[in-house]
């Protein structure tokens, strides 16, 4: 069973309720969580519990990033499902997963995203191509991100190789999503903040697609770069996603009061520059 | 905890021990088993069995999927770790994951691929360059199979991508593989019999790397093609998978006795060009 409600009529209800753009990282790392909580019996969802009470009235959505709770096993994914239970239902899940696989395979990785955990959208990478995208833009009410330009120094091994005619790799793969989402309507794209000079390659591509954008925290990416290489119409259709600045903002015992704080200190900042 | 036997030496025992250059791929789709099974309590675990029981002296490695155990949920997922537990100590495991995410959250993909199933190696995608591949070299008795040319068709969507200097995206991808390679002593290739053309690229790219070659099967690529394209030398670490021609090689009751015979066939047809 798929979600009723489409991923896109979420995210717009949340960005309005909340009048929020910005995506809160669930990537929980239990050696990085307070004493108290390391000795609970779930020590990941009891943070998550905190961190999601802190913030669900500041998020546009949440993005657990599914490698974090697969470290600690089957306890570790269990522990995944008791978080997505709790996130309330008007906000949208994003499950950070990266998965690419050929046809058939791609088929069972939807199936765990969308039908086993009930995700509402997933990150993809575009590395084995349309057979490896494609069985997850079938789920009409679920959004895909794709993996365009990546915030991480290495991103560019690749991404930005120069190809024959003088364009660079990501720009090859945000023209075909751009395709893909004239297609499907669900097709989005992953851009790293790091990397503003290349936002208006991407918003010329792709200018229907939402676009979740990591690296605005830690790493140092311009929020203001952003919007300024996007149309206005397309401003609210750019989610910026904070983990580690927000999550482990303070290790004391009162970490939710400072994730609260640093969660409505980046959402001013994204809509200072959002309704600019 | 990881493995104190390295993947090289598993595969060159199990290469010797059983004369096979074949790796059995264990992607189980509950609706392809037959009735019998899938009324047990674990099927995919019972399905594996048959399987494993079937073929152990056939193979020089098992390849699970993990996307298919993932679609079962943590069901699934506790299936996966019996097959691992399962399958004879000598005969190392191959799980095909294809991983790729930034450096942090590549340690957690690490963790579990290595230390919660196990696995003796592991499949990843290139996409978001060194940082994401790293994590996983830095376990030095296991292996990393990159994906370099898959066996898919849209695999050329990028892959072939032709960049400036002339070259094709993969060789990009193989050259660094290669480096990492003289450095870390366990990074392989993917790289999909279906492109032979294209095997003597990665052999010189890559000369002491191991290759992962799937499409043999239904897919229809030519072992005699991809042996061709490299040195004597290299034949004994060009390893075959196949999955679906050996596991739903008959739907009826005997369907182990089949497999047994399908893997006993492919095992020779590799080995009449691998000695040639």
């Amino acid at each position: 069973m798929t979600n009723k409600i489409s991923f896109i009529e979420k995210i717009k209800e949340a960005q309005k309720s909340n009048d929020s753009s910005l995506i809160v990282g669930l990537d929980i790392d239990e050696t990085k969580i307070p004493d108290f909580i390391r000795r609970a019996k779930y020590p990941l969802f009891t943070f998550a519990q905190y961190i999601i009470e802190a913030t669900a009235n500041s998020v546009v959505a949440y993005k657990p990033n599914i490698a974090f709770y697969e470290a600690y096993g089957i306890r570790g994914l269990e522990q995944l499902h008791k978080i997505i239970n709790f996130i309330p239902k008007n906000i949208p899940i994003i499950l950070d997963a990266k998965r690419g696989d050929i046809g058939n395979t791609a088929k069972m990785y939807a199936k765990s995203i969308f039908e086993d955990f009930h995700a509402d959208a997933v990150t993809l990478s575009p590395y084995m191509g349309d057979d490896s995208l494609i069985p997850f833009l079938e789920y009409e009410n679920h959004y895909s991100f794709v993996l365009v330009l990546t915030s991480n120094e290495s991103g560019s091994d690749y991404q930005l190789a120069e190809l024959k005619d003088g364009s660079l790799l990501y720009t090859s793969v945000a023209k075909r999503m751009g395709e893909l989402n004239r297609k499907y309507k669900n097709c989005g794209a992953v851009v790293g903040a790091t990397k503003p000079e290349h936002f208006k390659a991407v918003a010329s591509l792709m200018p229907d697609s939402y676009v979740l954008i990591p690296g605005i925290g830690a790493q140092g990416g311009s929020i203001e770069e952003v919007y300024k290489s996007c149309s206005k119409k397309q401003r609210d259709k750019y989610l910026f996603n904070v983990s580690r600045s927000i999550i482990y903002g303070s290790t004391l015992d009162d970490f939710n009061q400072t994730a609260k704080q640093k969660a409505e200190y980046y959402r001013e900042e994204i809509n200072k520059y959002r309704y600019e």
